[in-house]
């Protein structure tokens, strides 16, 4: 084959580094710009975590540690630049955190010199992934993830089950990580925990996506929340779902909060994902909702439907049909950077600003629950536009 | 509609068989190739194989017996040529083999002019597939491939619960076969079983995946190997582990042989399929390993991850998220053709060489089985990397 050096690999990715972005105009919905291309992707990840880069131990230039993926990403602003943190895959589909910044938000994204170290407790983690970066007003940066380990009841045979459990870091500089005891919860497994930015009633505020099993809810039903005092050895009792699966909804299957809500006047605005079944398996789309500002766990604004569903080259990948999000930016200026990955991937940004999703939030109808109560809801809408044109059509003449 | 006649569909087949390939430089690792375009699709199979020529009996002349695929193909090099022994699904979903040739083993494939007629035995298959041809060194060409029967244990209302038993059947010209009983195990299903080029101190060796179930691989755990006498009446009675299959790894829910190992100076070569779950149902991926020359089920090196996995065009078909192998030919000069199938709908070819596969092999880390170590895996080649790096910038000053 064409031999490549390893000077050439790295020119190739530094064209693709330096490649702009634009907003894909196949798309538009008045709320959201799409952009044509992927914030990050396998492709972004150095070459110099890849391949090794001497002659004498890599003769042939072969890639020696693949990477398949770069996606699920918390997101932050950190010294006046977006930063996310990515999970990465290994072609051995461990998965890893590794940090990326930009200046825009929406092209340029590099990563750092290194992958995060993230230290393990004395039960080592199999696999660590998803992470959600707080910065909470305690003065730390902290990282919730959802970190796996073998399911010790699982049958000698089954290789497949984990035990999903919350793992909890902090630091300063998000390169040195202080890994503080995983959370405990009463029994049920979490792998979609995300810290409060703000003291409620001066205690950490954690949602959480309780479920009874590895991949089902089980009986376990939606969005809870609960009050914890103190995030070293965090410990919850009761969690309360506020935010519940409901029948025939985007959300039916399984629904967990995506990145740490975000202020707003009206209230906090959340954006989550919701999980349907269908034949081909599992659909991962996501929605927004607000709650009161004072009392986080009360949903004040429920949209109906999904606010992002895969579309086009979204809907393909490692895990087809998925669009997650577990890092979101508003900026001082209002505008909202939402990063979703796709079909566990690679990550994208969606491009939008506080105040439109307010206005989304607060005037999209609620889903109606049946499809004779949702045509009704459609005619109420075609009818209004039907009067108003005939007025303005009027009034034009 | 716009009909076309029977010699302009044949005359546009001829424009696709004649299009060459060319290297996909969307992709490179440096160990081996992708090309543009598969090597077999559906577009190929010929069409008196499927349309009716004659206008009196066909006057709109519709396709008759529609194919939907060319897939999962055993391959070699025969009479000087590169064949593949193809899996072609009738749009009725029964699989047959037929074999296609080619001067280059990358484009021209041209099927010959029948399918393979593969007699029955006395409790006829419902449908065969996957075949693995081996030459053998007792002068005959072999093909085992799954021969599949309605389980006769399934409830009556259970329409797709199989039994997969290992057919064998062997042939000097691959036009002529000579079908011999099933092989016979203690119980396991078969569907993936190999066998082995060479004697091995004087017996035939089959390297075998046995499983519960149609589908799980239940409480079984891995590619196995089984020593037999004879090919005619086969019988084996213990099948012995030797590759198992590992917790969180792309080979946690199943994992099979591929292609008959390519014997090399440093062990046999050995590309296996692995699987694993997710939200989207199995993914399946390819994976390499060497085993003792001597005794060909030592595993002595075990690079981790996988090795090809779908990507672009390749991760939808059929059957999404799927690649799978069991061909490969091994040329005079050391180039070695991997022909993969994606998404169970049409066959690609790998092309690389023997010694970086040894290459990658030896020198690609093993799987370091928890994310923790892996990130130290991957900081090693960074660290060694960078230190490489600056000694050359001071070299070059």
């Amino acid at each position: 084959m064409a031999q490549k050096t390893f000077a050439q690999l790295v020119a190739e990715q530094e064209k693709l580094l330096k490649t702009g972005n634009r907003i894909d105009k196949r798309f538009y919905n008045g709320l959201y710009d799409r952009f044509a291309n992927p914030v990050l992707t396998r492709e972004h990840v150095p070459v110099s975590w890849r391949w090794d880069a001497d002659p004498k131990t890599n003769p042939h230039m072969i890639e020696r540690l693949g990477i398949g993926t770069a996606f699920n990403a918390g997101a932050m602003e950190f010294e006046g630049r977006i930063i996310v943190m990515a999970r990465t895959d290994g072609h051995d589909r461990k998965s890893f955190f590794a940090v990326a910044e930009s200046k825009t938000g929406i092209d340029g994204f590099r990563f750092w010199d290194e992958p995060v170290v993230m230290p393990e407790t004395e039960d080592p983690d199999t696999n660590v992934y998803d992470m959600r970066l707080t910065r909470h007003e305690d003065g730390w940066i902290y990282g919730l993830f959802c970190s796996e380990r073998r399911d010790p009841k699982a049958a000698p045979h089954d290789l497949s089950s984990a035990v999903a459990a919350c793992g909890i870091a902090r630091s300063k500089d998000l390169k040195t990580w202080e890994r503080l005891p995983d959370l405990k919860t009463g029994g049920s497994q979490q792998r979609n925990v995300v810290l409060h930015p703000e003291f409620v009633n001066g205690t950490y505020l954690l949602y959480t996506r309780p479920t009874d099993g590895f991949i089902d809810a089980g009986t376990q039903s939606g969005i809870a929340y609960a009050l914890v005092d103190r995030m070293e050895r965090a410990v919850i009792g009761h969690e309360t779902v506020f935010e519940e699966r409901i029948y025939h909804t985007i959300k039916e299957v399984k629904n967990g909060q995506g990145a740490p809500p975000i202020r707003t006047k009206h209230g906090w605005l959340h954006v989550a994902h919701g999980v349907r079944n269908c034949a081909a398996g599992l659909r991962y789309v996501l929605y927004a909702f607000l709650t009161d500002l004072a009392e986080p766990w009360k949903v004040i604004a429920a949209p109906g439907g999904h606010l992002i569903a895969p579309l086009k080259e979204e809907r393909v990948g490692d895990v087809s049909n998925v669009v997650f999000s577990n890092g979101m930016v508003a900026k001082q200026d209002g505008e909202l950077l939402i990063y979703y990955a796709s079909s566990d991937t690679r990550l994208h940004v969606a491009r939008t600003d506080v105040e439109r999703m307010v206005d989304y939030c607060k005037n999209t109808p609620p889903d109606a629950r049946r499809s004779y109560a949702c045509v009704q809801q459609r005619l109420e809408l075609i009818r209004r536009n039907q009067a108003f044109l005939a007025k303005k059509r009027k009034a034009g003449r």
